[in-house]
This record gives C-alpha cells, structure tokens and sequence, in this order.
C-alpha cells in the first residue's frame, strides 16, 4: 500500500514534472517570437513630442561677460524635459524613465553597440513612455550665473557651483563592468568593445549644487499627476527619486522600478507612501564584489524589509536569482537588456497592471 | 478697333485673372487636405534612436572636488548628439536639423505652445531627419574641467570658461518678437502667451569657450559623410555652420538651408565650395526693423550675390516676399510654421530634389 501510494505520488510526481517542464519550454519558446515580432517591422507611433515641467525664473546681473549679450535679465532654470512616444493602441499604464548620475534621457535610447534601447522597446510593447532628461542635466537648462560672477569679480572663487564629471575609469568600476578599469568580470553582459560610445553619452553633473530634493523630484510629481497612472523607473543617482516624489504625493504614480538606486529611502523613517505602491528595488550582478555597491543593497534590503512589515508591496530582486547572469549597473545597455526589460515588463504586469491599469 | 482690341484685351484679362484665381484657389484648395493628411493618423517609424559623432579624450585631474568621485581621470567632450526617425517609406534624401544659440534639438520638435514642430513634419513627409544637440549643449558634454581647476585654485579665474544665458528680455529682441521686451510687432506669428515655454527651452551657451569652428562643424562632415546625401538645415548661430562643413568637404551635403544665419560666409572669400551646391539664405518679416539683423541680410545678400557671380545656385528669400508674413526669428515655432516648412520642402524639391534624389 504504501510503496503503491509512493509509487503514484512518484508517478503523479513525474507528470506534474513533465507537464511544468513543458509550460516552462513553452514559456521560453513563447518569448523569443513574442520579441521579434516587437522588434521587427514599423513601429506605429499615434503620438509624439516633447515638453518641460517645472522651472523657476531668475534674475541675474551676470548672465553673460560678452558685449553681444546683456548681463541682466531674467532666466528659467531647474526646469525638467520630457520626451515622449505613445504607440498606436496604447495601454493604459505609461512608464516614465529616469537616467542616472553623468547621463542624459539618451541612456535608454540607442545602446552604445548600436541595439535598440528599452524606450523603443517599450513603445513598441504599447507602453506610452516618457524619457526625462534630469533638471540641470542635458536639455534641461542649469544657471550659469556664478560662474559669470567669479569671473567679473562679483563673487568670491567659493560661490563656483559644484560640478563633476565621472572619468571613464570611476564609471568602468561604478558601472560594474569590472573590478577596475580595464578589466571586466567573467561574464559580464555589458558591450566593452563599444565603450567609447558610452563615453561620448556622458556629461557634466551640476547635482551637488542643487540641493535635496534635486529639483527633478518635484517636477516628476508634477509629471506624475499630468500623466495620471504612471511607473516611474529610475536608474542609479536618481533611483531614490520616486521614493522622494511619492513622500510629495502618491498621486499619479501606478508603482515604482528603481534600479541599482544609490540610496534608498531610510529603514527607520516614515514609510506610509511606500506602502501604498507596488515597488521593484531591482539589482544586477556582482553586487557582492563591489565595495560601493553591497552597502548600497544591504541598506536597500533594510528598506524593502520595513516597507513590507508595515503591510506594503515592495519587493527586493537580484537578477541572479531569477536566473538573469552576467548584469551590470548599466543592465539597460548590456547585451540582454531585452531580457532585463521583460522581466521588468513581467513584474509590472503582475504587480502594477493588476492593481488598476 | 482700338476700342475692341482694348475690349478683347480686357476680356482675355479677365479671363487670365479667373483662370488664374481658379487654378490660385486649387493649389490653396490641395495644401490643407495633404497638410491635414500629414499631420493626422498614426506615424509609421521604420527605424529611430540616437548615437553620437565627434569629440575626443581629455585627461584632467581636475574632473571633480568631491570624495566620491575621482578628481583624475579621462573624460570625452566636444562630441555631438544625433537624434534620427526614418519613417517608412522614406525619401532618399535627409534632412539635418541644427539649432540655434541658447537651443538644443528640442527646437524642432513641439512649439511652446503645444503644436507639431518640423522635426515631426518631415518625417511625416517621408524624409529621414536627424536633428542634432550643437557639441557642448544638451546632450553632447561640455568640459567643465576649468571650473574645478580654478575652484581649487590650480588655476586663475581668468581661466573660467566663457559662457552665458541669453535672457528672456534680450531674446524678446533677438528673436525678433517685437522692437523690446514685451512689445510685439504688428501681426507676428510667434505664440506669445506660450512663451514660457520658449524660456523652458533654452540653456546656457558655451561656444566662445570652443573657439572656430565650433566642433559642431566637423562633426557635422562626418554625419553628411555617413548619411550620403542630406540637406543640412541650421539656424541662427549655427546658420553659418554648414557653409563652414562644405569648406572642410562638401561629400554627402546635398543641399544647405541656412534660416536666418546670424553670419554668412564672407563675400569677398574663397567662394569654390558654396558653387557646388544649391543654397538657400532664408529670413522672416521684420527684418528692416532689426538693428541686429538688418546687416546681417545686407552680408548675406552679399555673399549670395557673390555666389551666384560665381556660377553657383544660391538664393536668398524672404519670406514676406513669398506672400508668407507675421515670422520671427523662430519661424519653426511661429503660428504658421507649417507654412514655412512646406515652402522650404517645396525648396528642397525643386532645388535638391531635382539635383540628384
């Protein structure tokens, strides 16, 4: 009796092996026809465009030291643009995508090898998607006033604002490509041989000089609420800003993706706006060789921890654990970041999509 | 007889004017359904994303003042962002789209009060367009090396770098919005109560740190080369930059259009280039009413003239001239917009088009 009951839960054992065994193959034959077909062929855009949000103007005496442009005046500054595409059919959630420290909205563009980036991709998904450039950074303009000033002798050589630019071999070890510069870990995704094209996409970074929050944290509430049911998915320097924009106010926000952040907001602080959104704290690989890197996800564990003991939805993830090898910091420009982006997609499906999109 | 040849005359007048007012009224009949065609339904996109060209390696030890990121190091600067969308079916002539002073590429694309900028037009119009951030602005890096360099006092403040904001109030002016800030003149087609928008747009600008040619130049030679055939279309400060291309090569420029350059190429120089191209110079109303711009048309009409002496093909027009009144200096963004792009397609058409598409 025993062995035949053995022998059925055996055999019953056996076929609910074989019959996951083939939903997971038809899974993972589903996906590579599913991403052809997104990839492959026109894209039908029903909308595009851009704007600014946010910004205030100033009034300088030091605008410019040139004859042909007056030194006085009025500028608008700290203000944040916003690129946007909505496909043809759209689905209701749209996703907004944040860049990190020394980049520009041009990170989830082209890759640096020349491979399409998770904004098309995620166009071509049906997500309207909306890419930022950071205040300050890029097309968003920063206040140039005090450099005027030092150099007419207005100010003192203190008041220059604090800028910096990230040298290719700080980024090759922040990005995780490797131990140090130019060595890479063994099996690392990200495109090395094109890495010159990641460095012409680098610029200046005026962050340090704006204070905190930076000035992009109310304009993507602003965003936010304008847009009605968004994710917002950070990268990096600017993965605490949807945590800083959702203590402003959860309105507007469908969830939250924050990549590899800097910072998470504290274990030990007020958590009531995290508890009231899904959210994905996500991480690649190499985590634990990287001295900057493995306090960040400790602290960040702390944090997903506390948010989920005070009855919220946040979830810890390390691509290595869902079976994805090989990530860097920079997982939206390694050579599987299509894989990285479905997952992402996955996630948001199961834990945004269903709670209201 | 007299009377009854005067008689026919008349008649046969007449009949001419109807004739001509009927055909007058098609062709005004025809614009509005192509333009409502272009403009509405769904873009088909067969390929877009962005990459970079130009710029070269600095080393510094001057790159930051913070613990967190190394103050040495290499950094890449003076590159060019490019921004492309080829939509399907495309043209085999492209068009380049090169912005002016205290702009990015956002220029092109929505007006400040919400309309479809150029860059979406041509596209719609089935030319593969690019549109470029000028090196050191939005996207493309700038070196900011010097302002660390004197901050901490390795250098001398008269090493700052030369950079400055035009105001709102001297844009007013420049842009040709009216004679001062915030007088318009009569029946301009700049969208006035969106100016905010305008102000949003617009950064510092660090040309007089690159000196001549700026670096956009010979960036620009490298994307006609690799396009193979493109209009280069520049404005403002940048409108001398594609005359400064085909000095260094004319390979893959097919065509310039320069609107309202705020520098020609002298006329008493070595005019060889400019006679192997088709060349448009083209202005808006209001110009003789410009303390700044007026002499810049008289040097421009020169150096056309003088082109044209040569054996070359340039033009110079203005657009009042072509029946097309009210436009500033931002004509991309003016109310009728539109009608200049289609006025300056039908350009490319006749001049470019016919010259080897």
């Amino acid at each position: 009796m025993v062995r035949t009951r053995e022998h059925t839960a055996k055999r019953f054992g056996t076929i609910l092996f074989a019959a996951a065994f083939a939903i997971g193959l038809a899974a993972c034959a589903a996906s590579p026809p599913d991403r052809a077909a997104a990839l492959s062929g026109p894209m039908s855009i029903a909308k595009q465009g851009s704007f600014f949000i946010g910004g205030h103007d100033v009034h300088s005496d030091t605008l410019s030291t040139l004859p042909n442009y007056a030194a006085s005046g009025t500028v608008t500054v700290d203000q944040m643009y916003v690129h946007y595409q909505i496909p043809t059919g759209a689905k209701p959630l749209s996703l907004t995508l944040v860049h990190g420290c020394c980049l520009t909205g041009m990170t989830w563009e082209t890759t640096p090898d020349g491979r399409m980036g998770w904004e098309e991709y995620f166009v071509r998904k049906g997500y309207p998607t909306y890419v930022i450039d950071q205040s300050d950074r890029g097309r968003s303009a920063t206040d140039i006033s005090a450099i005027n000033a030092v150099r007419s002798g207005k100010a003192p050589i203190s008041q220059l604002p604090t800028v910096f630019a990230a040298s290719h071999e700080s980024a090759w070890t922040i990005f995780r490509f490797g131990p140090q510069y130019p060595q890479t870990f063994p099996g690392e995704q990200f495109p090395v041989d094109a890495q010159a094209s990641l460095w012409q996409q680098m610029v200046p970074d005026w962050s340090p000089s704006l204070g905190t929050p930076n000035p992009t944290v109310p304009a993507l509430s602003q965003l936010a609420i304008r847009l009605g049911h968004t994710v917002l998915i950070s990268h990096s320097q600017a993965g605490i800003y949807p945590f800083q924009t959702a203590a402003i106010s959860t309105q507007g926000i469908a969830g939250i993706v924050s990549i590899e952040p800097g910072e998470c907001p504290s274990a030990t602080g007020d958590l009531t706006p995290y508890t009231r959104l899904p959210i994905l704290v996500l991480f690649g690989d190499y985590v634990d060789l990287s001295p900057r890197w493995a306090p960040r996800l400790k602290a960040c564990r702390a944090f997903v921890d506390a948010v989920d003991h005070a009855g919220g939805r946040a979830q810890l993830v390390l691509l290595p654990d869902e079976g994805i090898h090989g990530n860097t910091h920079m997982m939206m420009q390694d050579r599987n970041n299509l894989d990285v982006a479905d997952w992402i997609l996955r996630w948001i499906d199961t834990h945004v999509g269903a709670a209201g999109a």
